[in-house]
């Protein structure tokens, strides 16, 4: 029995970093459609959305079957409660994804983001990339010290994120309304994409070093 | 055995139904203070954000305890695991609450939103506080039948949502860059608020009808 549960676990485990690399793919494709205005690539990332929702479906119901059949207790029950919401938040990342790669698409053929914001937004979207490359890593090895990365690269984006609002705001923006929407809606996508990574990653070093408590206080004071 | 987890389960719903009061009147009171720039009421809407995030951990640790101690499987599994959800997204209400609290918070002592714009907000946010009463009342008699009336007025909120992006992209508007960015994110704040409401509203519908797999896939593909 036991021995069938750590299939079981490593078999999610596989899944949430399968899952985590389909939208790494994703956030790759959705800034770089909205950087350079390629409505083919947007098309893409939104496109594949509809994979990351099936293979979160599935991970969730594989979780509970777990649960059903296992009746895990202790951390074993944390990791599979765990494996539940981490589904949730990367099928939240798949949809910013798609949320940045629409508004590429919804502009086209104009640029979306007026010229002296794109180098910014060039700088926020090669982080969400790294952020989910490191925390598909992270998902796919437990290596635990990747969460300090993750969250580092997340105050950058934060920083970015605010620096949009600034220019936005400040007397030389020269700006359309429907730039200064676009540039708002689109700082926060980046922006909440980078917050979910983070909250994954807490959950799995907290996971793996049993500091639970912490993570949920945190997690939800987020 | 069967006896306790019966009234376990009757504390969950007990305490979600608690959880989800406590958000009607965050909502409530960040709508009015956002509506008409009472920065007492903000800082109570906001405040009271960390009662929200508490009981939602608490309540988070009494289903995995139910999962540990009572083993549940089938139905019972199924409500214990969607109650960690529904909590999930409760709290989620309390930040989009706490948000639309701190623009109105932020622009004090002007008004954060322009004059021909006010008519939809105080519609919006009307809405949102008449969902999340609803809400509250189906979580305390899961009544599934709210569930049609929540999505009924999500849809409204959906297209005062649309209908803030036309006046903001429209050719009379004359707000600043700063208005047009306090209105793109406090409609997305309403319009995703009402968007967890459904969310939540789908699970209990059908938990109770046992269209379970229809409920995934609608909440995946939001």
């Amino acid at each position: 029995m036991r021995e069938v549960f750590q299939q079981e676990l490593a078999e999610v485990q596989r899944r949430l970093a399968e899952i985590s690399a389909l939208v790494t793919v994703s956030i790759e494709k959705a800034t770089r459609a909205f950087n350079e205005s390629d409505v083919a690539l947007a098309e893409e990332a939104i496109t594949a959305d509809e994979q990351i929702d099936k293979l979160s479906i599935e991970l969730d119901e594989l979780a509970i079957t777990i649960l059903a059949r296992q009746q895990p207790v202790a951390r074993d029950l944390r990791i599979v409660v765990s494996a539940l919401r981490i589904s949730a938040s990367l099928e939240r990342m798949g949809d910013l994804s798609t949320h940045i790669a629409q508004l590429a698409r919804y502009r086209f053929p104009d640029k979306v983001i007026p010229k002296n914001l794109r180098g910014t937004f060039a700088e926020m979207g090669a982080l969400d990339v790294v952020i989910a490359t490191m925390l598909t890593e992270m998902l796919s090895t437990q290596d635990v010290k990747l969460a300090d990365i993750i969250r580092n690269e997340d105050d950058k984006v934060d920083a970015l994120h605010l620096s949009v609002f600034d220019a936005v705001l400040g007397a030389t923006w020269k700006g359309e309304a429907s730039d200064t929407v676009d540039a708002t809606l689109a700082s926060r996508y980046h922006e909440r994409f980078a917050d979910h990574a983070v909250s994954i990653a807490k959950k799995v070093q907290y996971l793996y070093t049993g500091e639970w408590k912490q993570e949920e206080v945190e997690a939800h004071t987020h």
